[in-house]
């Protein structure tokens, strides 16, 4: 086979075959085809995409590129979920000892800050020990032993996607569906999950801006897990505001032990109770979606997912106390008042994000330094009625420079308006197939 | 500027500045943006296209990446011919001393065989001792000494393209029409040239199938002339057959003579008279196509064409009098003959080219080495009526093996039918514009 055949193939829009993907995709681990060949071939995916039959051939031969965890001895339901990105969202931590409270088995891989959005990996980091990078077998060991861990993405598990991502992320490839389903799927699969539910973002403050491209995504997740044998039930949530009453890292660790204490604020506990009933319903651990709510919020009320939460935590390294000793003494701090009477509405959620990487809760660059102390606390939220002069965001960092940058990027980021604005959260929920 | 971003705007299909092209290409050339990245933006640039500003700053960019000549201290017309490539085309050989003779400055930098078409650098390098790569300062010498001369390709004129070639070539983004026309019309440009005739070749031996095709990629090389001040005539040439008598690259030189000489082909001398007529007519030299044609025909006549063509010959180098007796001697020689009573047609011409790659006349890979006495004679053309038996063509080479591999190609390279094919040579011209 000759690389730029199977390029050319590829942009005239003929279907490449499992032989013809699975090579180019060896080739390209063992170097024998150039990063120039594999652009040219993902800028041509972008633009003539993937048939069903090679999204599946891709995913197949990115998993094939390492190693795989095998969790079927576990008598228990194995799954894990995953979300899309946005601002505020701390849904994975407290989900995941939620879960395993409730008997699943959760290994969880998850990501760092993308862009304007906040990173599972980037919160965990904020509490002082707290262990990200294992070795596989570390890692089973932990699930084994407390139903639940989170990690970040290893080198062991579909290194080729790395490889890929960095390529795309510089060739101008990264928004093909396709490609952006098998990353994120390949990986699910060979974390040996029987079953996933993935949160959809959608809006402001998401990669997803309108419902339409988030359905086609799920639509192909679906049809991956399928192929795969992995379970995959959606939900598509809003974020047009932001997730919670904290955005930043270590504010997020304190949101996170408050919702796991039922005292999470409305929002952050309808979006966890509707994904976790999903999984529940899913493993079949109840027949329907109040008796599935019932169940989490059980293990909320008898304290036993605040203490799987640290369990999880001190088992992977972590000091819960002194993170949390840390919270709420932020050396600067300032408020973005309302300007007007009214409502506060349109929130311009990405706009938010990108003030948080300004003050250092996300990566500018690669190797940035993270301010774990800095974030933001939304005093209210789209709907709520302010006074002008009234608090709508208490800013805090441990950097008056950036503070001040973010401060300026804020200002424009919410309108006030007479009439009290519509906002629903959970925009729909697909139980098994769209 | 980030290069991702330039490359996300060209695929979204939004024309590119002058700045942006500008610096996309030096960041190329310096190595800042890597081949990757340019991989990307190719495939982009293969679906999206280039708007006419687009191609003419790129053609810019593409010029300032090198040296250019200046011959406007020059009075003559300084003019160069070039051609998309067939089999048997030795126009250029015969050309250029002849406008040379005529009163014309000819620089041309002319190319190697490439895929199943011949090369006029190659047939040149069949004569010992011709050289082909001075430096700029010694063809600019040559070509104000002679009147012309031809050199190939230099590191020193538009060396992005290089680059560019190279990766274009293993990522299956040639046949991009921008692309081409760029890739030619710099090096034309960067000549330093008031006037050029393009011989697009169109049918079963030529890049571009149809006269359609041919006819966009000549309008996109006019409207680059014309953007530079470069005159620009384009005739369309069939290639449904080989050009001459014969196909090769020593042989190729026998038959330039022999047109020098008037003994030449009919078809070869059809094409040399129609561009150099249109060249003259272009330089003002002559006010209609008969006094055009009477005057190319006279310089042959009077035997200074032939002068003309052995001092450019002898002033690089050459020694034509060994190139000459070496020809029509080769060690191994073999016909391939008429199957049937009737009129040769449908020559499958790319079939022949690829048949001479197989001898040595072109190359397969970049380093083969060259077998300058082989080659085809054509004894019956489109159109000549044979009986069964009579030999269609003689092939001659150095080596047997190859010469057995090429009859076998050979043999069904052509069909005989009952009725006389019809044959235009010369299939449309252009004066001015399209």
């Amino acid at each position: 086979m000759i690389p730029s055949e199977i390029i050319a193939r590829k942009r005239d829009g003929i279907a490449l075959s499992r032989q013809e993907l699975t090579w180019f995709i060896e080739q390209f681990i063992n170097n024998e085809l150039t990063n120039s060949q594999m652009a040219a071939m993902l800028m041509a995916i972008y633009f003539k995409g993937m048939t069903e039959d090679e999204t599946i051939f891709l995913v197949e031969a990115m998993i094939n590129s390492g190693a795989t965890l095998d969790f079927s001895g576990n008598k228990k339901y194995v799954a894990d979920k995953h979300s899309t990105g946005g601002i505020g969202d701390k849904v994975s931590l407290i989900l995941v000892p939620l879960l395993a409270c409730i008997g699943m088995t959760v290994p969880m891989i998850a990501g760092r800050s993308l862009e304007f959005t906040g990173g599972t990996i980037d919160k965990l980091e904020s509490i002082p020990g707290f262990k990200t990078n294992p070795t596989l077998e570390q890692f089973s060991a932990w699930v084994k032993l407390n139903g639940c861990a989170i990690i970040e993405q290893t080198q062991q598990i579909c290194p080729v996607d790395n490889k890929l991502y960095s390529l795309r992320n510089v060739t101008a490839t990264v928004p093909s569906i396709p490609l952006i389903c098998s990353s994120i799927m390949s990986k699910k699969i060979a974390e040996g999950v029987q079953g996933l539910i993935l949160d959809i973002k959608i809006g402001k403050g998401a990669f997803m801006k309108t419902i339409d491209q988030g359905k086609e995504l799920g639509e192909w997740m679906y049809k991956i897990g399928k192929a795969f044998n992995l379970n995959t039930d959606i939900v598509f949530t809003s974020m047009d505001q932001p997730l919670g009453r904290f955005a930043g890292l270590r504010c997020e660790i304190f949101e996170t032990m408050d919702c796991l204490n039922g005292n999470g604020p409305k929002d952050t506990m309808e979006v966890v109770l509707e994904l976790g009933s999903r999984l529940i319903l899913q493993a079949g651990l109840t027949d329907n979606i109040f008796s599935a709510n019932d169940l989490l919020i059980s293990h909320i009320e008898n304290g036993t997912a605040d203490a799987k939460f640290r369990e999880m935590i001190s088992c992977q390294g972590g000091d819960i106390e002194k993170c949390l000793s840390k919270v709420m003494k932020p050396e600067y701090e300032q408020s973005v008042t309302a300007y007007n009477d009214g409502f506060i509405h349109n929130m311009e959620t990405e706009k938010i994000g990108w003030a948080l990487v300004e003050m250092g809760c996300g990566h500018k660059l690669t190797h940035d330094e993270l301010d774990y102390s800095a974030g933001i606390e939304f005093l209210a939220k789209t709907g709520d009625r302010v006074k002008k002069d009234d608090p709508v965001y208490r800013i805090f960092s441990a950097n008056n420079a950036k503070l001040e940058r973010a401060i300026e990027m804020l200002k424009s980021t919410f309108s006030i308006s007479k009439n009290k604005p519509e906002f629903s959260l959970i925009l729909d929920s697909s139980d098994v197939s769209l």
